[in-house]
């Protein structure tokens, strides 16, 4: 610490991400990358940005937003696009979630949630899943100014279905609901058709997980326009240009391949049932999940040391040392390969 | 607005950063950028990690850092990174210069700084410059927590030399000085030897002008280590990867280019010399410029039909609506070319 820290900085808890290690050869199943390579027209793409380096990018995004609107059916103002979406989330606590009444989220949910209540002093609530580890929604019907929910939750990857999505935004219009989306390509369902007809509502996604931009970062968020009027405010107050010419190119054809999406996507999904049955058959408990990953523990077998044992052999896997969650396993899909070194292992 | 606005956001006064223009052929002078591409050792290092965009970056950019620290002869952990020098003040505001005490900047320089001064509630106090337009650091004995240089400022382009900061930086050792050097590599004096023997001096630098980058993103401070440690900490609480895996490996790749680097600074130099003659000759005032821009006005014209009399004919400039510098228009150096049709143009 120094007698020039702001006061803020003393308390903040940083959020500490998985592991990018630097050894070749490991099988990396720790931070939900897509195991495929993203589309060949984003790669393109990319290449033929390069010439424009020298110069500012668009500082609006506008032909990131404009793919975007197209393709979720909204107005292209009714889009905001940001450097991956922590950043996204990040000006959406400093923008529309610090308020009086605390904001609630789940105890077990994104661990970046409490950091960013740290950074900007909102005031939060979390609040338990229930005994299955799902989102309980009743208990949100407590004093808040607004609910924050990942859809698929991580690290569970259970889902809630868009019709409970909607009741909860119903319930209370003077209530704002963000509905964080990471993993929703892989199985569950997007709020994103109910913007319309609820100012109450924002929706945030990436392109990380299922456009495997995980190295572009590039995220967006969707919602009525005066609550993408509030984060235009705040990112023109902080940084002009967060996305770079190549990821704007990148992430637009990105988005305009939906065959590529459509192909990886299914694969990931068909390769995560499997991967699933698998862990059952070994004993775990397998928690039932749309996103790409899977959520597990082994009666027999404490986490940390399960991860511990598949790190030496090669294998990479995210634990969190987290009460309820401390002997489970997050792991992502990946390749047909990669699943089946794993469940070797396991075997082993 | 709406009832879902956090306070902040009602005040803000975004920053507007200059035209972008989608129009083909116009003569771009107005926002600062090198009229040079980039490295092609940049470009090369772009095309060869595009390899990598399915997985998150590192998220320290140990590569870069490592990069800039042998560049600048200071340690990597004493340089912190992010996405353009625009990130790095913004970071810089909320870990290190929201204090009681005011913080203080010059009335006349980078028109960001009050702005990020609105986003974190950062008191502050604007210190008029002389009459000559320069910086008087003997203004700046006044109560305060920090002081905030442009060095050379913005838009004027006068440079102050490292003596006079040591001078500032060493006068009281309890107030920390930061200095902002996007425009440094155009012939002012870095203070970057300074930070070894001040632990109260931060200096701001980015690739965005002298090496061509503007489109990639990246900026980067030297500093001691608490000092970088308080920016570690306010970005690992809002984005893990600012940087993607382009910029990382582009902003490396140009660093290591020297000759690049040399050669086509000193060709603007060169060409800022004869455009600072050139204007002189019409019968404009022209700044002692140390910048890739020069800061100039006519006393026969207003500022501001100029800057449109020029749009009109195709040639950007920035003109500022502001007290003492609405007669003055900022004119990027662009190449020989540019700046004999803008000359040309002002003939007429």
């Amino acid at each position: 610490m120094s007698r020039f820290w702001s006061s803020v900085v003393h308390n903040l808890s940083p959020y500490v991400p998985g592991e990018q290690p630097k050894i070749a050869g490991l099988v990396k199943l720790n931070t939900n990358e897509n195991p495929y390579p993203p589309s060949p027209r984003a790669l393109a793409a990319i290449a033929a940005a390069v010439d424009r380096l020298r110069l500012y990018p668009d500082p609006h995004a506008t032909l990131l937003r404009e793919t975007i609107a197209a393709r979720y059916g909204v107005a292209p103002d009714e889009v905001f696009v940001g450097n991956g979406s922590d950043e996204v989330l990040a000006h959406t606590f400093q923008a529309l979630l610090k308020h009086d009444a605390p904001l609630l989220f789940p105890d077990i949910t994104y661990s970046f949630y409490p950091v960013y209540c740290g950074l900007y002093a909102v005031g939060y609530e979390e609040v338990p899943l229930d005994a299955a580890m799902r989102i309980a929604l009743a208990d949100y019907r407590r004093p808040c100014s607004a609910v924050l929910l990942a859809n698929p939750n991580a690290p569970t990857g259970i889902a809630l279905p868009r019709d409970a999505i909607e009741a909860l935004v119903a319930e209370r219009p003077d209530r704002l609901v963000v509905i964080d989306e990471a993993y929703v390509d892989f199985g569950a369902e997007s709020a994103v058709p109910l913007v319309i007809s609820h100012d109450n509502l924002l929706v945030v996604q990436t392109l990380s997980k299922s456009r495997a931009l995980a190295g572009l970062r590039v995220g967006f968020a969707i919602g009525q326009r005066p609550l993408i009027e509030a984060l235009e405010r705040v990112k023109d107050s902080f940084n002009s240009y967060p996305l770079d010419c190549l990821a704007i190119a990148g992430a637009t054809a990105a988005l305009e391949d939906d065959a590529w999406f459509q192909e990886t996507r299914q694969r990931i999904i068909t390769s995560r049932e499997a991967l699933a049955h698998d862990l059952s058959t070994l004993g775990f408990e397998v928690l039932p999940s749309h996103a790409n990953f899977v959520f597990a523990r082994h009666p027999g077998h404490r986490g940390a040391d399960l991860a511990a044992r598949l790190r030496e052999r090669g294998v990479l896997v995210r634990h969190f040392k987290k009460p309820r969650i401390e002997d489970f396993l997050r792991i992502t899909v990946g390749t047909e390969d990669e699943c089946g070194r794993l469940i070797a292992l396991l075997r082993d």
